[in-house]
């Protein structure tokens, strides 16, 4: 039953990239990694599990923000070596720093220049 | 006036991400991988150019196939290691399988099943 894990060729370091898009928008939020274990949970729990590259562990996506992302689809590409996830993204805010996406900077005149808004302040969402 | 680029951590191989979407429709076509050159040559020209990791070379998108992608934006995210290309696809077509996105595949009780249409014979679109 794990047949569609073992087409994933999970490479020297085990991960692979993962797009992750607003279903209902279109909108791009992250790029994020997978191991076998965070897809796995991922498939089996509904809801987006990563592996955090950083921190060296799973991370399921919202575990401190809440910003959770709700499953709705899990796409492979032509290669085999990347991952789109379709998500109900939970509060609209998938970025750390508050907004809607991490892809929140656009090239503009040779800068990268903010163009979205925060939407909640970090302060409030990682509270204790 | 690289100094845009400088702000990308170029990292270990000097490559980052890349997910690449239909402006109009906002579809995910592809995730390939750029390292600086590709990145300068993208901005400087409004056309997508990759590195194929696979043929260890520049790639310049629609080359061979004529499946250009004409730049509407280049966006980085909040960690500054991945990049979101808004593209108008040429063709519709931005696999080599002839579909309109390497995304074509949809996890579906455990197996992947190909859920888009060949919009183009490959034979036809890779015939010298």
């Amino acid at each position: 039953m794990t047949r569609w894990l073992d087409e994933v060729p999970w490479g020297k370091d085990g991960l692979v990239p993962v797009v992750t898009q607003e279903f209902s928008t279109g909108r791009v939020l992250t790029l994020a990694w997978m191991n076998r274990e965070a897809l796995t949970q991922t498939a089996e729990s509904g809801q987006a599990v990563y592996w955090s590259r950083s921190r060296g562990k799973l991370w399921r996506k919202g575990e401190e923000s809440g910003h959770t992302q709700k499953i709705r689809e899990i796409r492979l590409d032509c290669d085999s070596d990347a991952i789109l996830l379709r998500v109900d993204q939970a509060g609209g805010i998938a970025c750390h720093t508050g907004r809607e996406s991490c892809f929140f900077r656009k090239l503009d005149n040779g800068r990268w220049v903010a163009t979205d808004p925060v939407l909640k302040d970090p302060a409030d969402i990682y509270k204790k």
